[in-house]
């Protein structure tokens, strides 16, 4: 069988600058927003007219990260606690024959001048990430209510105690009304407890943790299933003035 | 941006022999068979296991046939009786950049051995399409429930009356015991109205019509809103046979 040519049509921008804490599916974080950047090419009003009407699109992408290129036949989902095997087809794994993603995000807005930009949100891609089409999300075909998810059903989503160090407070009380959804996203990825899942069961786990995401270095520490935000680094008015720019003002 | 080259892991195999009669979305005709025709390489029964447990799978594959690697900014959805405009990322043209398609089928049963093939139905793929991956339809993340979807949205779905000719009902007679679904499959793809729009709206269109699926040739007369069977070349009890060792028996 001979093989194709893709070539992406631009890159979802995204909240997350590195592989850590972004979630395993989408939807669960509503405030991880992100932007599609089209190439000149794919960047023309006519072609998107009549997808504003959607709430939800799905992204076809490239998972372009380093070491996503290998992959093995059988794959642990970090879902069952990384200690069962499932078949790589039977999963959602970035590692995988061909490097296909697909994920379905909330389309928040297009803006239409001077070129086509679409804010998202709920997204569950790394930034830069090469994408090769956009789809609008069809319930009549794509909403099935009845079928049934094999290991993904039933699943817990055990979220970590989270409180606020001093110091956080008073960045978050500072920059609250410029951008409120950046302290319920920061809120919301230390709750869901992004530590692998043998770290997590034990129960005398104590450690500081960081991450990228819009920008900025969000640090904490974990004790147990309580996580403390320490700080929040990079964060001043121009940094959130340009997450306001990006990512939209829908604070 | 660099280019990404995609291999084929297999094929769909699908009832469809041809575009004509193709359901404009899966999941309108439930009796739409098909197989996964797996290349050696990926054949092997542990890059399934877990699979078996989903009820729905998506797959990845190109829209390969003659005509689809030109695309227009611009495209006119059939849904909208083709007078509409609306850019091809706010549809599912089959003609589009990187010619990428997605579909959702139900997945009725894995068989292991000798080398893994998956049966399938709810297809709205053409026979032999390239097959890029499988990914398991997840639930809670895939099953929006409060989605919106723009023109697709309140779609009616005009049926015409459905008669068999005596020659036609002799035949579905003969064969209903070996394989029921068929002639099930054969009244539904009449009854939905595969005419091109401007003819279903000429009330005294009259014309024969045929298609080939399922190895077979099925031949029908549409006169106004009422359609007649005249006759399936080609069954016999062997392509009948032939249907069941490859779509599967469940009759």
């Amino acid at each position: 069988m001979s093989s194709y040519e893709i070539n992406p049509i631009g890159q979802v921008r995204s909240c997350f600058e590195e592989k850590f804490c972004i979630p395993r599916q989408p939807g669960l974080l509503k405030h991880a927003k992100g932007w599609i950047e089209l190439s000149d090419e794919f960047a023309r009003p006519e072609m998107w007219r009549g997808l504003e009407d959607f709430s939800h699109i799905w992204l076809h992408f490239i998972f372009h990260a380093e070491g996503h290129e290998k992959w093995n036949p059988m794959v642990r989902p970090p879902k069952l606690g990384g200690k069962t095997k499932k078949g790589v087809f039977a999963t959602r794994s970035p590692h995988r024959p061909n490097q296909l993603g697909l994920s379905v995000v909330k389309l928040e807005k297009i803006i239409w001048e001077p070129r086509v930009k679409l804010l998202i949100s709920a997204v569950d891609i790394l930034d830069k990430t090469p994408l090769i089409d956009v789809k609008p999300y069809v319930p009549f075909s794509d909403a099935l209510p009845n079928s049934v998810g094999g290991f993904t059903e039933n699943q817990t989503l055990t979220k970590v105690q989270v409180q606020w160090s001093e110091k956080a407070q008073t960045q978050r009380e500072y920059f609250l009304l410029n951008c409120s959804y950046l302290f319920d996203f920061i809120e919301d990825i230390v709750s869901q407890d992004p530590r692998p899942a043998y770290m997590a069961r034990q129960e005398n786990h104590e450690k500081n943790y960081g991450v990228r995401v819009y920008g900025l270095e969000v640090k904490w520490h974990m004790k147990g299933h309580t996580a403390t935000i320490l700080e929040i680094e990079n964060l001043s008015p121009e940094s959130v003035q340009r997450i306001v720019d990006n990512f939209g003002d829908d604070c």
